[in-house]
């Protein structure tokens, strides 16, 4: 049986490389090239770890597209700006994609604001698809795959059957999310070292962070449609001082009648099958159940005035290379957790 | 010149050590006594560090109302149920009292709810003063100080000069805090252990804590009296794997017309002159900032939705030990930070 | 192909978990019973993780013995008493035998002294095997494994090679060890909340901790044995603020003429093929490349006069339930890193 | 009563940081001029901390010799190169010279080996005191003196009155030290970042540490000159995952006859009356107890094969700015502890 041949661009940056170590270690993908920048000519078992091939070596960004040709499907882990360009590429070469970055998330009048730049592949992005499959299903193979930012992952898992089922009103919802470091991608530079970090917390891109317009879209694909009001979010993220792990507290206000027991079989419900979500309480929703697996944890418990909605996830797995591959499964029509299936939670 | 005398009950838990030590360092005050079950007989040079006396020594709690004669004032670090019976005991003997509890912080028909008691001491708890200097003044000599709670400590610097300069409305606000370890006081049990709590974030008693009536009734004197909207808070509180600092994070909605320079001018104007609040933008509150001073951060920022404010602490200086000496302090007629203002942030 | 049937005693604790998590995942094995008094009637998977059986129960630990006819090997994650007991009981009924304990590692001799009892089953002690394979080879189907201790592991991985060359002298050798949280088992009290933990380092057990003796015993079946000098260690362990990983820094005196390229080749040489130890720089043997994995990183440089050989594993894995699975698989005649090749590190 | 005048070259370096919130908050001191090339043009307070000036702007370090006139006594925070150069200009004008690096602290013939250059003010170097109070006394008002390494004051600390009583031997010494991240600087890059940091630990330039020959020089000033053997000692230091402190474990042979209480009572008599060290049972050394402080723990052990010494301090104090100005207290016939005696620990 023919393995899918997967090349990574971004490859020994944080996702990157997580991707890479899952696509080597998944048994219907083969490794084809994987491509960075800092670290271009040196292996990747040097680089990412003992089980990786040492007689592969990293090769530059720039060379991703020539090895188009040896590649069914392309794993982008780098910048929009870079996927913007890269992601049809591949795409016009008949080549699945799956895109980490924000490049085909949107839509095409909030790049300006929120990224940037102007979106120059319009028609890509609008048959993109959101691969979010616990919420957006089976990603088609023809499609560029966005697959979700690691906020909005947690929080539209959190959020979504609330507001499908009515339970929620769709204004005044605030995401408060709290993120491990390696969220911020590989970082040198004061702002990301020891001595800044450590015993440290605190907000950054306070109503400027670019996955407000995501989490916003997301949701608005759940809410009434007849209703006067349409989905108004504040997001806050805040840099933790751990590695991996990511937390979103939703607050939303309760339609007339919610009452906690309705939010928490409305979880228990969407989520039933779901082979990587969890609905616990909420106050055991933690990074500690989740991270070094593709799993998240959802909770959420409500009195008259607020719904409380909690989510957690491994920001590099369920958001980003692990739900990356949980998309390439499904795609491909495989079991969806093939090469997944062995995460297994840090914590002892 | 003589020294205020001054008796410590709880002295080697968290706040109560840090109490003591301030207490010690204090030009005006000197230490009469010291109680700690926990430790009882032994020095607290030995159990709290070197620059304590090495020859006085730690009493048992339940002798605590006997030095009442020997002490001018009393700082209590300890359970609410035993402040409810210390605190007046030492009042009616004439004594100032601080009461790092939150015994005296609340009506007494909240109590039942939340605190899990009958509060048997209406008199004294009417005329409790809530010791949030930098809102509510210098606290009168014969009442009770009721040392404000943590997390209301950080939410009410943050968010009580918008309400009262009527820049946001009362309703739907939300409270979202994280708080270092050493808020839930010492704690031996698994659920506070390293490896359950490093790399770890959660959140806990989720729409039950007990700091929330008492936001809810700091923030109500701030509010517009004639509006038809009371305080609404929902509040949140985290556990962070760090040993000691406390940020708030506030969301409020706000009133027509205001504007993001309207909320970074009202706090400005709150605490001009303040000793121990600093006002940045809101970015730039965090944790490294505040742990090892009795100094709280406050910032905001809006735009049409929402307005969000942040304040940090150390949650055992500015959010317990720090404001109870900041109390007795402006009690006495000194100044504010006597004994306080060496206290230099951990962070290099 | 009928898979080995394992039962595990003391699956509850940070060890016992680990290998229950191996266990399940292994393609020959099958998990027979778990025992924990802790979660005694608890489901494994709410237990341990989400990957483990949900409808398997923990059952408490004095119940194992009567569980022993449904397994052919057991797994004891206990104390050194408790193997004591156990071990010979599941061995006289044929089943394969792999004790995490120190009860069977030394000679009888040096119980009193190191573990505060006199062993009273000295014929398996004798014919017990000390199961680190790449230093002792596959264990026989009959004996008991005494799977090594943590530090032993990594001291002996990284100083025998050089012992048996005969490129250090076995006198006067130090180890200075690091070792994370879980190192110590599963504790509740003080001495292991995150408050006393983090931020901290210290030494423990000085000069008196049991593992010496067993580096001691180790080193010495690679020492010349025509030498005068018998081998001397002194060892000490410190427990650092990280959850898993040891470190082991060794200090012997060269032999006249060795030189680095000497003790770099040595260690090459003999660990050429070892699925398990990776032979790098010294500077690069760190906590993050192994944790998470059944891999040993060793590393040696030296001077005129001195050695220096640094060591460094997961606690859990090489240092316990790893090393277990992988005596386990060799005593079976399977791979080597079957069920344990898929590991991979922690750190991105 | 007049202020000594003092300059701090270096001032914005995580030593140079603490030296000037130390001369601001001293009673005796006056700060004339801190230098920072990475802030130049910003203010202390905005840099450094709330408590210090805000209209005390940093200047660049290359104008620090223009600022000689303005002050009595210069703190150099900064390269060994730049002291080398600035701290005989700085004495030659008769100014109070105290050298946080290593520039005058070793024989001219170290230095190419172990700095990478020739020293060229070897009559300065002759003239210079190693000042490590508790051991070499109080500096001379005229000699550039020489602020030990951290890593030497720990262990010369624990280890010199162990040799002054001959109670060990003086070769084979090893050193096995462990130092929080803030001992190597302000770095950026990716070596320090959280990332790499965190849940880590590894030794780094394992035989070629500067500071052994630090160590080495300051042992043999108390090793019997008659003895046949001359000091040598293995040094190691790792980094560790924490912001600040240090632990040196030292391990020495024992003369013939030394025991255990010999080990204890010669560091007891050594540093009784010392007011910035502390004898503890060796299991007592922490981080915790010093970070903060500039207090150093020292303890010792020994059976018959070894001494085990091992001493703690905080790397920035009394490894660094609290030295300085014990040093520069001492210089001036001060209290030693003028402007330190407030320190407290970090740790509840």
């Amino acid at each position: 049986m023919d393995r899918l041949r997967v090349g990574i661009v971004g490859a020994s940056g944080y996702s990157g490389a997580v991707a890479t170590r899952l696509v080597v270690a998944h048994p219907r993908l083969a490794l084809t090239f994987a491509t960075s920048d800092r670290v271009a000519g040196s292996s990747l078992g040097v680089e990412l770890g003992a089980l990786l091939p040492q007689d592969v070596r990293f090769v530059p960004n720039a060379s991703a597209i020539e090895h188009a040709e040896a590649c069914d499907a392309v794993i982008l882990a780098t910048t929009a700006e870079v996927s913007l360009r890269l992601a049809p590429a591949f795409a016009e070469k008949g080549k699945q994609v799956i895109d980490l970055s924000g490049a085909f998330r949107l839509d095409a009048s909030s790049y300006p604001r929120w990224y940037g730049f102007t979106h120059d592949a319009p028609g890509w992005l609008d048959g993109a698809h959101y691969g979010l499959p616990e919420l957006f299903g089976a990603p088609p193979r023809t499609a560029i795959v966005a697959n979700p930012g690691c906020y909005p992952t947690a929080a539209l898992l959190a959020l979504a059957p609330l507001l499908r089922e009515r339970l929620v009103l769709p204004a005044s919802i605030v995401v408060d999310a709290k993120s491990g470091v390696s969220g911020a991608g590989r970082q040198s530079g004061d702002a990301y070292s020891f001595m800044e970090v450590d015993d440290d917390v605190r907000a950054y891109k306070i109503l400027e962070h670019q996955h407000t317009p995501e989490i916003v879209r997301g949701l608005s694909r759940f809410a009434d449609r007849t209703a006067t009001d349409s989905v108004e979010v504040t997001f806050t993220a805040h840099l933790l001082p751990v590695k991996r792990g990511l937390l979103a507290t939703c607050y939303a206000r309760p339609r007339s009648g919610t009452t906690s027991s309705h939010v928490v079989e409305c979880l228990a419900q969407a989520y039933r099958g779901a082979r990587f979500v969890r609905v616990v309480p909420p106050a055991e929703v933690m990074l500690k159940r989740v991270v070094g697996t593709n799993l998240a944890q959802v909770g959420a418990t409500a009195n008259q005035d607020v719904v409380v909605a909690i989510g957690a996830i491994d920001n590099l797995l369920k958001g980003a290379a692990g739900q990356a591959l949980q998309n390439l499964n499904r795609m491909n029509g495989w079991d969806e957790d093939l090469g997944l299936g062995h995460l297994e939670r840090v914590a002892p």
